[in-house]
């Protein structure tokens, strides 16, 4: 026997509701899509809840549970995007997203994103990076546009503070503030209040700032921090198992996601997170990784998207480009030799096009491959996927279905 | 899009098994029933364990779950029942289901129903409500015939104490025992033996009685109490979520769970628990309660009598009853311009004629409208429903599918 390796491809958000524009079909029962449908036809479907029915998953959660992790391993959007960005967190550290803004002289948020600020927020990372504060110390990393993660590292932290984000433009930036009694809270907010002044004084002498200034752009000269998280101690899937695993993605919150698992991130600046990516790249960066990782996951964005804009007919296209990036993983699987792959399809949850947002509608699953049972579903799509031999599992099922393929689930009793 | 809205059908006991008299048929299976077959056919079919598989759940448990609630939110019957006739508990609060009831001057109970006392308990339930003994007050309401609910109202309470009710006539009526070793138990048992007597001099004083006693019908002279249980801190579904909703029903066991779930309560002397129930009518406050309510429940009962009856010929007209008050609904639904109505079907339990009592096989259930995933199950009954899109799930997975239909289940995650 071949030993077997998993390609898992997770399109966001693909689950949806029957749409009237569609004929009250779901986008994914409209689209063309041969290669789904090969790839269903080649092995077993079911539908997945993945934390439970009807409770709706965040795509970071959603990406947590499909590495192995539970609702009580999350640990807030702060360290997801933090790990995203490449930060690898320890065990107590606080993560913040953050937004490079403009203030005024009374402390009045003139623009929260800095004019979309595009170039040069590296070098100003670079001023804040390792800053120290008492007996914390201070990671500090831009990533797109005016976006950029800030984490305090040190003892005695929490992350029950709340928001210097006011969220709309108009007011002044507001003081952090302790959501609970506790010491650890009463001191994060005290560190961060006299934290975010002094970075605005630093960033306000950035040259970059003058010269922004100077153009008529108005200057990243403050931080907005929002959603802090502290970091749990978690394993890394990889090590707690034992297999190698990759992940390739454009989106910053899956690819933290992944390297929270201890997954291999892949990503380059031709793929995007919309229908511009390049899907040709993607599969041959997947299949490339296959040859020396036991478990990668190709992850697909746009179907998510064209959910939130309510576009079913853009989903049916989303949904059309991700069979395309499919057709490109079966023409190129056979260079796999060493190994037999499966190939699974996920999604991390349903973003109905009528509800705009994540729903706690089950997802379609497929598992393919040469030693998978075979049922008689032939079309990927979620009334289809109902009547597969996959049943309804939740996605710690899924998981754990997957990674016992790769013979590391450990035998319970004997 | 507009708004959804939901209308849940409830058959209490509907689920059954192949009953010989049938042709080994189920009732359901049996009965005529275009109307039930169309939702069927208009949505997603499943099957539902209420609590889990193979355990047998009472209405009461069955109707609370339906509403959101689990196992281990189940306060007791006598509460239940309490909320069911109007009295709203508070926490600590604890109820008993009571019987007026005959006993003789040696303390036997001659009569446990009062000679099924009819008329008049209104007045009796006057003379005790209210009533102080030390520093507990008691709630006291009349419920149907010779039923009540005795509430003990006051600091250190248990519910952990035996029947007064000896079950059977020509025995004394059962002193109270705390059934644990807490001071609580001991003092709730002592109160109420000091209690049960002091209520006997009241009722046997009453007008009434003497009337009844000249009449030659038995006074109702005492009361036997049962199914204590203490009021939990258990919050509001409608206020936790943040939706309105409506119980249309005449069983005050239902009616309870809905009163305890936030639901406002529609019942009419038309609507009763059996086949004479007034099936337009309740079809009729229904849809009018949609129109100013996100969640409406419409309950039937004659189904679940036919099987505790072991009935299976009246149990398909009971279906045949049911299936008239669904066409009623279709005919009304039209009404309901300023939202999307999903219909979902289910049942409490199943009440199998050949058990005559509840069972823990799986009901059928049914989730239909415009944007619901459609299967092609097209007849409404156990095994059809088998084979449906919405494969197995549990009572608590169901409900908090339809309430992400009304997007009020929390996201987790980001």
């Amino acid at each position: 026997m071949m030993k077997n390796k998993i390609l898992l491809t997770i399109a966001d958000g693909l689950g949806d509701r029957p749409c009237e524009s569609l004929g009250w079909k779901t986008p994914l029962e409209a689209a063309k899509k041969e290669n789904l449908n090969a790839i269903a036809a080649a092995g077993s479907s079911g539908l997945m809840d993945l934390h439970a029915c009807g409770t709706p998953v965040g795509t970071d959660l959603g990406h947590m549970i499909l590495f192995g992790y539970g609702l009580e391993d999350y640990p807030g959007r702060g360290p997801i995007e933090a790990f995203g960005e490449g930060l690898l967190l320890q065990e107590g550290d606080v993560a913040f997203r953050a937004n490079f803004a403009t203030i005024d002289s009374a402390n009045m948020v003139l623009d929260r994103r800095a004019g979309r600020i595009r170039t040069g927020t590296k070098d100003l990372a670079h001023l804040l990076h390792g800053y120290k504060i008492d007996d914390v110390e201070v990671l500090f990393q831009e990533a797109t546009e005016h976006r950029a993660v800030l984490v305090l590292r040190g003892p005695s932290l929490s992350a029950a503070v709340t928001d210097s984000d006011p969220k709309k433009e108009g007011l002044p930036y507001r003081k952090v503030e302790p959501k609970d009694t506790s010491i650890e809270a009463a001191r994060t907010a005290d560190l961060l209040n006299r934290l975010l002044p002094k970075f605005g004084e630093i960033l306000a002498d950035a040259p970059l700032n003058k010269e922004r200034t100077q153009a008529g752009h108005p200057p990243a000269n403050f931080l907005l921090t929002r959603g802090a998280g502290q970091m749990p101690k978690l394993a890394k899937m990889t090590e707690k198992y034992g297999f190698t695993g990759a992940c390739v993605a454009a989106e910053s919150t899956v690819l933290g996601a992944a390297r929270l698992a201890g997954f291999n991130t892949i990503t380059e600046s031709c793929l995007t997170g919309n229908l511009d990516t390049d899907v040709e790249r993607k599969a041959r960066l997947a299949i490339d990784a296959l040859k020396n990782h036991d478990f990668v996951c190709l992850h697909f964005k746009a179907t998510d998207l064209m959910g939130h804009d309510n576009n079913p007919t853009g989903k049916v296209h989303a949904v059309e480009h991700y069979d395309t990036m499919l057709g490109y993983v079966r023409t190129y699987l056979p260079e796999i030799h060493d190994a037999n792959v499966i190939v699974a399809m996920a999604a991390d949850h349903s973003t109905p096009c009528e509800r705009r947002e994540h729903s706690g509608d089950p997802v379609p699953i497929v598992i393919a491959g040469h030693n998978i049972r075979k049922d008689d579903v032939i079309v990927y799509d979620e009334m289809h996927a109902a009547r597969g031999g996959l049943l309804r599992m939740t996605g710690r099922m899924f998981h754990d279905f997957l990674l016992d393929y790769l013979e590391v689930m450990p035998k319970r009793g004997n």
